[in-house]
Formats: structure tokens, sequence, C-alpha cells
């Protein structure tokens, strides 16, 4: 489904609601699946949406609202009927509809726990959080007992009737719901009748607890090519289960984060046109100014040089240029090297590894760099000694933001500090600074020495 | 399973080797799967990697390579004897089988689609681009007719024998396998016998042509939730199946490609420590030195205001904070609106809008920084009319800066360039120069004026 293709159907839909034609406007939402019907009702004002998801059958409805943003959903299940609301919650699954419940009222939540059919599926996930493997976690699951055979496990599977029917495998417990292994759908499917599933499950199953952050569930689930990651509690209970498509939206959620903050911005909360022009103010003004306050460094450097700077005036040209190749240099291995921390190429034991790496390709490039440069200073006819210095500074600027770049993240990781605070504005805030310091420091030894 | 105990186990069977005792060396590799035991080649020698495989089953060696990156994994085949390597190969899923024979030398692989038992699995699969659907996708899929019964289909599943068991649903087909549905096979185990498949099939069945990008079939594996997503030909034929964990691996390699070219490098083929330092050197080169080349602009600023700068010496205090702030301002906006096109929150029809939302962003950001900047000026104890040009300035260049960052990742888009190469780097060189621009002729508007 095309873009293009929504937008027609989002036309046609206001169009239906101007002429206060329901039917008509349902009729054309009806042919769209669930995440473009979610994108139409992002786009419709708040009581349209109501109107309309009233007239939904619940079944649609908790689709709609399963794929709208979550504040956005929140939003639009607070202008509904609480009794319209509960019949639309009994159709969700249940790890959305207890994020759901987490993003209403306190006490809209506690009501409406009374009122759902589902309450006893949803009541456990309400207790872990978000970002963790519990709160990222599904309660409707199926599991299979070692000692049935593939007969009863068929039968068993059959008389399930789950939300979402796209099961790969299922996970086999003892009689205390102790993990013990996993069976694929596909597998039980060819067995003969007779056989016990405990002898055809793979005993060597990947399980991850409750409390572990979502981002390991995602990188274990994206490792080991896993359709669905079973949680269990510490005693190895299983408690739940994740499916792929919820990790896939948290490494998507979780590179953006990142790419936000390497930008030097604090992560959005909520896709980019639906955050207000003050938020995007908001998330972007303390790193400005706390970078503008380190940066007041170089004013403070160059004070201490102004008697050299107006003495060799010619220094004063190259300084934009110089700390502006080191703060380049910086940020390209601090993406590098973060991006590397994140997918987990790198850890922490390989930090002298790294660093011994990044100072080989700094002077590799500082050679490269330096010789560019003296090239350049020569064509604009300044002094050999101050094309020179700017050779020397060049270089010397370019191994120190490389090395800065990679020990940085490395050691933020170490400090359980986000790397991704090592952004490029960082690193060439950073660098302007120093690099002045570094710059009229060749200069006094080079150019400025008995003069 | 953690990284330490991975580290543990290298290093058992490292000394296995040393010993001479393959037997060991191999007892200790089948305590881990296969992802860890390729990372565990990867660390061997290329003499005792192929020794290993050589002991291994074709089974083990087949999932050992297809963990392994692409380019250490033809190095290791590269290494065998063909007649081993051709085991090999035929128990690897046929995509990845497709992709080991694009990476050796064509002679070579030319050679084994003739010893291949898999060869005709695996042939249609090598016309397609490396980074296209088709490339993505595997010839081992199982195609219902319409007309099947339940039972038929469940017979024919149960016959057939994949390599990889993790199916969750079967496409469904017309006799010239024209694409017509889907069935999940947790429906067909619960249907009743006599049930044609083509009355229980979803209709409404999302697939994609061969040629398009992968990074399009990832989307929309990512947005539809979907597990498995047939790829077809122009006249609507199924030719082949794209499993999502395949999908996984193209976003976590397209968003770590992203970050590298962000911090304004060349993204890197291979996992960061398998990268020599002469690669890395290579990748960060040519940006470098084209930013130095454009960054020299700021030279030339300065040597046009070169008299000036003599006159008012404190301006050039000012010089290196304004233009940090500037390229800072401009590579957080730059992130964001680069990172809200890659996810497909906005898109080119929301250039305007963009822009708008940017420039009131700017303006915000810009009174707050020009404020700040007029106080730490003061602060200098510089003349009111140098704060005031300061203050001016910042205001200026981070509003020129952010309206910059939001317009020219669209307009690359627009242009079918990829819209990362406006990353952080590129937007602080840009600004540097205009930003000095703007600062000297308000300099001249505000301090110089009469001088």
């Amino acid at each position: 489904m095309s873009i293009q293709n929504i937008d027609q159907i989002l036309d046609l839909v206001q169009y239906a609601l101007e002429q206060e034609d329901l039917d008509q406007a349902i009729r054309y939402l009806s042919t769209l699946k669930s995440p473009d019907q979610a994108d139409i009702f992002e786009e419709l004002e708040e009581d349209e949406q109501a109107v309309l998801l009233q007239h939904l059958s619940p079944e649609d409805s908790a689709d709609i609202l399963e794929d709208m943003e979550d504040e956005e959903a929140a939003e639009l299940a607070d202008a509904l009927p609480l009794e319209k609301l509960a019949r639309i919650i009994d159709e969700m699954e249940p790890d959305e509809a207890a994020d759901l419940l987490g993003d209403v009222s306190p006490e809209k939540a506690r009501y409406l726990l009374t009122r759902l059919e589902d309450a006893a599926e949803i009541r456990p996930l309400l207790i872990h959080p978000d970002d963790s493997a519990g709160g990222l976690m599904t309660s409707e699951f199926l599991v299979l007992l070692e000692d049935m055979t593939c007969a009863e496990a068929l039968t068993t599977i059959r008389y399930w009737n789950p939300e979402q029917d796209d099961i790969s495998y299922f996970f086999v417990a003892d009689e205390e719901r102790h993990l013990r292994g996993v069976v694929s759908l596909l597998r039980l499917v060819s067995c003969s009748p007779t056989v016990r599933v405990g002898s055809i499950m793979d005993r060597d199953v990947i399980s991850i607890r409750a409390g572990a952050d979502q981002e390991e569930a995602a990188r274990l689930m994206s490792r080991y090519d896993l359709l669905a990651l079973p949680v269990v509690n510490e005693r190895n209970v299983i408690v739940g289960v994740i499916t792929v498509d919820d990790v896939l939206d948290v490494l998507e959620e979780e590179a953006t984060e990142d790419i936000q903050r390497l930008g030097g911005a604090e992560p959005l909360d909520q896709p980019y046109l639906l955050t207000s022009a003050w938020e995007l103010f908001r998330k972007r003004i303390g790193w400005l100014m706390l970078l503008f306050v380190t940066g007041s460094l170089t004013g403070t450097v160059l004070r201490i040089f102004e008697e050299d700077l107006s003495r060799v005036v010619s220094l004063s040209i190259f300084i934009p240029l110089l700390i502006g190749t080191g703060g380049n240099a910086g940020s390209q291995t601090t993406n590098t090297i973060i991006r590397a921390l994140a997918v987990g190429d790198i850890d922490l034991k390989d930090a002298f590894l790294t660093l011994w790496h990044e100072v080989r390709v700094g002077v590799l490039i500082g050679v490269g760099m330096g010789i560019f440069g003296y090239i350049r200073a020569i064509m604009w006819h300044v002094p050999p000694e101050v094309a020179f210095t700017v050779a020397i500074a060049i270089f010397a600027v370019v191994v120190w933001a490389t090395s800065m770049g990679s020990i940085l993240p490395v050691v933020a990781t170490a400090l359980k500090i986000d790397p991704t605070v090592v952004s490029g504005p960082v690193m060439s805030t950073l660098v302007d600074a120093t690099g002045l310091l570094i710059y009229f420091t060749i200069a006094r030894m080079v150019v400025l020495r008995g003069m």
C-alpha cells in the first residue's frame, strides 16, 4: 500500500465525514489494513476519531488503537465512553491492552479493569516497566506439557483461540510450568500421533528474565533468529512470550533514539510531526546551552593567546578550518564506535584494542590531512613557518580527536552512561578549545619562537 | 548466552587446538548455538577454521557459515576442498547458499553449481542483486493451492521437509502459481478436514516485487507485522519468500550505515574490529578532504574581514563559539529530520511543513541562545555593542542552520541522493563560512558603522 493511496483515502474519509455520511467513511476505511487505518485516524480531529470508532466493530477499533502511537491512542481512549472502551480493550492483544491502561489515568485504569473480561490476562502485565522484557511480553500464550502426545498437543492447540494466529512454535513446560523446551508447530503437525512432545522438542531453548532490558530481548531474538522468546521469572516459570513484531519496533525505536542523541538532542517521545515546536525546543536547548558553556573555553584560550594573534594575524585565518577538521574527525570516530558498541561488535574488554586501532587510523588521517593543509596554506601565500605550524597542528588535532572519539564512548559505557552522549556536537565542542590550545602551543614553538 | 561465556569457550577451543585434540575442540564448540560458534570461528586462524570445519558435520558447518560475516565465510569457503564445500552448501538455506556463491570467484561458483544437489533451488536466486527483495528471499517455500482441502494441505505440509521449520503461514496460489492469499498453519490445523483452503485463506495478502529495494521489504514487514513476505514477479507469480529474520538484519545494517554516514564517514562493509586501520582511513579521508576544501571558505571570509578584525579584536574571541553553536543546532535538526525520513514519519510532501516547523524551533532556540550569548559576552567585559552583535549573530546563525538542516535532507531525498550525506560534519562545515559572513555583516552594521 503506497503512501499516495493512503492520502487519497484520507481525503475521501474526511469528505464523507463532512457530509456526515459515517457509513461511507467506514466503507473507505475498511479498504485499508489496520496500520494504514491508524495513520488516517492520527490525521483526523479528536471528535471525528471518537465518532468513527464508536461505529466500528470492537475488533476493528482494537486493531486501530494497537497501531496508533501510544499517546494518541491514550487521548482517543479518554474521549470514548467507558463501556465502549472496555469492549474494545477486550479485543486487544493483552500486551497492547496493558500499555494502553498504563497511559490512561490510574483511576480510569482501575475502573476499566473491573469491567474487562480479560482482566486476569492483563493484570500481571501491568507490574512490569514499559522498557523491560516483561513490559514487552504478551500473556496470551499456550504452554504444552512434556508428557503430552503429539495428538493431545494438537487437540489442545485446536481448542486454543488466540487473537493472533501467526504462531510458529510452542514452548514446553513441566507440570509446574518450568520452561523445558520448544517445539515448532510444523514438527507437531508432522510427527506421529503417539509420540511424546518431550521427545521431539528442542531442549536448548533461549529465554529471558522478566526484569531484563527490552533491548537485551531484541538483541537475543535478532542474534538467534527467534520468532518468539519465552519470558521467565526467577524460578524459570514461563510468565509470558515476546513476539518478533514487538522487537522490530524496539530495534527501530532504539536506533531512532541513538541517531537523535548523536545529533546532540534529547530523543523525541513521538514521531517528528506530532512533536510541537515548543517540545523540540525543549529537547534541544539544554544540550546547546551546555555545549555553549563548554565552547566558551575557546574564548578563554583565544584571550590567552590574543597578543600572539595580533603579532601573526595570518594564524587566525586557519582557526575555524583547524577546529572544524578536528571536530569532523572526532564525529566520524565517535559514531562508528557508538554503533559498534550498540550492535555488540565491540564491548568493554576491547577498549584498548579500539584505542590502538583508532590511534593508527588517526595517524594515517592526520598525515593525509596535514599534507593537504600545508598545500592549502601555501596557496594562501602565508609564510612557510605558518603553513608548517598549520600542518603539524592538523596532524596533532586529528590524532587527539580520533583518540578521544574512541575512548569517551567506551568510558561512558563503563560508567553505565549511554555512550550516545558523546555525540558529534559534543566531540566538536571538546575539540574546539583543546584544538586551539594545541595550535597555539605549536605556533609558539615554530612561528613565535624568538619573536 | 553471555559474551563472557563465549570468550571462555573460545579459550578452551584454542587450547584444545594447540594440543591438536580436534575432538575435544569440537565437543566444546558443540555446547554453543551456531551464531556463537560463528563468533568463535571468526576469532580463529584460517587453517584452524578449515581443519575444524572438515571435522564437523556438513549440517553444523552450514549453520556456522550462515552465521559468519559474508566476507569471512567466503574466505573460509575458499580454503575448503571443493567436494566438502559442495556438501556443506547443500545443507545451507538456499538464500544463504546463493549469497556465498556470489562471494566466491565466478569460476568456482560455476563449478560448485554443477556439483550441488540443490542447484535448481539456488540458481534462480543468483540473478537478483544482493540488496533487492529478490536477493533477500529464499526459494525454499511451499505453495498451497486454493482448491486443496485442509486435510490435503496438511498432508502436503507433512511431506515437506524444509531446512528451517519455524513456519507460521503458507501462501496460497492458483494452478499457475499466481499469488491468491495466505493462511496460517494454526488455522489449517484447526479447520475441519474437508474445508477448502481457498475458503479460509486471507485474500488481502501483501507482496513485493523481486526487483524492489530490500529496505522496502523491511519497512513493509515491520509496518504490517509480517513474519514472511511473498516475493512475486511482474505476473504476480510467487518466486520466493522473505523471512523476518533476514529483515531484522537488514534494518540493523541500514541503521548502522545511517549512523556511520551521519558521523561523516562512508559506511563500513564489515564489523568494526574486522575492518583494518587502512580501510577505516579510506572510508573517512574522502569526506574529511571534501569538508576541508569547503571549510577553507572560512579562511576566505576571514581574509575579507581581516581589517575589521584588526580594528575590533574582541570580535575574534567569539568566532569558534558562534560557528560551533550554529553547527550544533544544524546537527540536531539534520539528524532528527533524516531519521524521520528513514522511518517514514515525514516524506517529500511534508517539506514545507517541516521547514515551517524548524523555522519556529530555530527562532525559539535562537532567542534563547542569543540572550545566553549576550550574558556570556558581557561577563567577558567586551563593549556592549560587541555583545549585542554576538547576540544578534547567534540568533541569525541558529535560525539559518536550523532551516538549512531541515531543507537539505529533504532536497537530497528529492534528488534521489541518500539524505544521510547531510551529516552533522557537513552541516557544521556549511555553517562555518556562512555563519562568519552573517557575523561580520552584522558587526559592520552595529559595531563598525562609522568607524
